[in-house]
């Protein structure tokens, strides 16, 4: 054993400490493509704060990364290893520590899968609103270290809304506590939100105090056939601008309809080009979609069916949800996450054709229409040099044309690896330049999460 | 002239820099009693972003303390002005230069009154929800600045949940843009939510980018009068926990409501120790309001009344708006802002009635109930020495009761001068550590509105 496991073993239960590289090849990496990763030197499953505290302590000491992992499940390289680090997993903190239905919040550990505390809190007619593609599987430590979204965000946002309080253990093993458990508070600086979608890169949550809100009824949806994404998105603006407040408006592109019908049978309508889900969960739901077949209409579909009840209504949805499964299927994927303004998201979709068309690519694109947050996926033979390189440029093409319309190169995926070069573009001199000043303050040392995002 | 006014001068327009000691001495403190406030050596009025950068630059180069402000009616003494500084008032930065209703965003200055923009997005539909009780004179600057909540909290959140973006003056003068103007995105550190509620010791906001939201259906209230405080706060206890979401449920003490009738002949019932008031906004009005009674009945309510209409709804909640200046008539007040957990409410309630009798004062509470956020008033004679001791003893032994709680010093108007002595006792000092070195970064030379805060 050398120095560190030796170390880390000393305050760590037996077999939280794995060195095997056959083992720990698997946390080398989450879910994005494309990302360097280096190999650990070794992962550690700590159980409790205070071995989290150890660990952390230890790594100071011999000056090693530590790279924070929940389910591994980012897509933007953020959870990756870096060559001889310490794979800090938190997958075993995963008790939910307590449900406050009177004060509607939870407080959990950060390995809780986010699935688990949703059936957690029905119980008690109580909803955790953030809801990843991944949510069966990711962890509520992941999905504040990236500031995860969803489907639910057009209504009910994303995750750093539903952040109240931390326990961060800090680069030296230092524990600090942030924010609160009361519905409001303003004393001191906001350490909370900073440290949300922070990426592991300023301290490793331990325990989360979350907000909950009362259960919403079962959403009832609707599906509009559009001819082109200029109608579709004229029907999205023209939804918004009515002082509608959908929960869910979703848009599948062709490419994507033909993906899931493939995967499913789901039988989608293949002839359209721009297929808008929209749901409504409140007690005025069926008001609400009378309003937007209206407006969809006069917004050019060619089609608009309400599902006949709540399980057609469930199908549609379960349809958007298997979009991103059903791409990836088709060829090596670079999945993007462009964000703009949402009276630009025809612009950013026509844009995006144009760019599949000049490097002859395949790009479906999947977006949370409501939110303007659009999911370009290129589509390609990693196999072939060339190709490879023509997606790259395409997903480099598909951040620019994001900036350009006044939008942003990551809506809820984070920057990780993938976007690290991109962020300075976004941010500028000045910005970043405070960015890395507050990272150094964190993490004076540079150990955690090295590499990642500034 | 000095040096000092004269260098400002050259960047500033005729008339935008004021010496005269007795124009300058109305700008040395906000609304906050008993808070120690310097004589500024100047106070300027710039009206465009590069002037505030040219006093913020001036300032630099000479080492002068610049103190921010707004309409200073703050309760903190955050805007109070330090020995020989720069006054800076933003009220000449006051344009509303964009209300966008399909990506329902307003892009304001920081002069801009709350009321202003929130008649003004009215005639798009929308609204601008962070109601501080100063909402007609208070502005959106100080608004960003402390963190404002108001009456809407309960279900419309507080004044960081409606910040998108800011353009931020930085110490040196630097112009630093934050955040985005899409409704999602995670791309690097979330500097918009730490500057909310920083009290102008991090940067000077002069443009923010706000969310608005469609506006609700007019609210429709009821009042309800409870025995006690243990019965009021089992009945507000019981409306969360059904899952009920009014937007506005406020609680009024004996003190408070004899205060309002003599004020404004408002009719209140006199003969109840807990006068709670609940509104619902939304389409099921009729139906929550209903519930409410209902729990409201079974939690020990003497009476429950719903307003008969419209206007008679109205008038209830211009009556809760009188509370505060009521109280102030009494006698000289320090007021509190303490926020507990819901569940804890009638403690922190029954505390503060033994608060009051042990130093033999009178406390009235007015309380955001809905989120534990109560504002015991302490009233005194202060030309008295020996009331004015007892007095503020009586609002530390508050802010105690509120941490011993599970709360915190302050639910939304903020640290300021008031306050910070208790800061630290709630942060710790690990959280105290990092909020003083975040400080240091933005403010290496310590000159904005030193002494605020941290």
């Amino acid at each position: 054993m050398s120095d560190l496991t030796d170390r880390l073993a000393q305050g760590l239960p037996a077999g939280a400490v794995v060195v095997d590289p056959d083992v720990t090849a698997a946390y080398s990496h989450d879910m994005a493509g494309f990302c360097a990763a280096g190999a650990p030197a070794v992962v550690v499953f700590p159980e409790t704060v205070e071995q989290v505290q150890h660990v952390l302590r230890t790594a100071t000491e011999l000056r090693v990364p530590v790279v924070p992992q929940g389910a591994r499940t980012g897509l933007s390289g953020a959870a990756n290893a870096v060559e001889g680090c310490v794979v800090l997993s938190l997958v075993k903190l995963n008790r939910i520590l307590e449900i406050d239905p009177v004060n509607r919040v939870a407080v959990v550990e950060p390995g809780v899968v986010n699935a688990e505390l949703s059936r957690a809190v029905e119980e008690f007619g109580l909803c955790y609103p953030p809801d990843p593609s991944s949510w069966e599987s990711c962890t509520i430590g992941g999905n504040i270290g990236t500031g995860a979204g969803g489907l639910c965000c057009v209504k009910y946002g994303v995750t750093s809304e539903y952040v109240l309080g931390l326990d961060v253990v800090l680069a030296d093993g230092r524990l600090l506590s942030t924010g609160r458990r009361t519905a409001k508070g303003v004393a001191g600086y906001d350490l909370t939100r900073l440290l949300v979608g922070s990426e592991g890169t300023l301290g490793v949550v331990v325990r989360a105090v979350l907000s909950l809100r009362p259960a919403p009824a079962p959403q009832l949806a609707l599906a509009a056939e559009f001819p082109s994404a200029d109608t579709a998105g004229a029907a999205v603006c023209a939804v918004m601008e009515a002082g509608l407040t959908p929960s869910l408006m979703e848009l599948m592109d062709a490419v994507s309809v033909r993906a899931v019908n493939e995967l499913g049978q789901m039988g989608l309508p293949e002839s359209t080009q721009a297929l808008l889900l929209v749901a409504f969960d409140g007690p005025d739901r069926e008001a609400g979609l009378a309003r937007v077949a209206e407006l969809c209409r006069e917004a050019g579909a060619t089609e608009v069916v309400p599902a006949e009840d709540q399980a057609e209504s469930d199908l549609l949805l379960a349809a958007r949800r298997l979009a991103l499964p059903a791409l990836d299927r088709l060829g090596t994927t670079m999945i993007d996450d462009v964000a703009v303004p949402r009276s630009r998201l025809a612009e950013m979709l026509n844009g995006v054709a144009v760019i599949a068309e000049r490097h002859a690519l395949t790009i479906g694109v999947v977006s949370h229409a409501g939110d303007g947050n659009t999911h370009p996926i290129v589509i390609f033979d990693g196999s072939d040099r060339d190709q490879t390189d023509r997606a790259q440029r395409a997903f480099d093409e598909i951040m620019a044309l994001g900036l350009e319309l006044g939008g942003t190169i990551t809506g809820e995926h984070g920057v990780g690896l993938l976007k690290r070069d991109w962020l300075a573009r976004e941010l500028g001199p000045v910005a970043l330049d405070l960015q890395r000043q507050l990272k150094a303050v964190f993490d004076p040392l540079g150990i955690l999460n090295p590499g990642k995002m500034v």
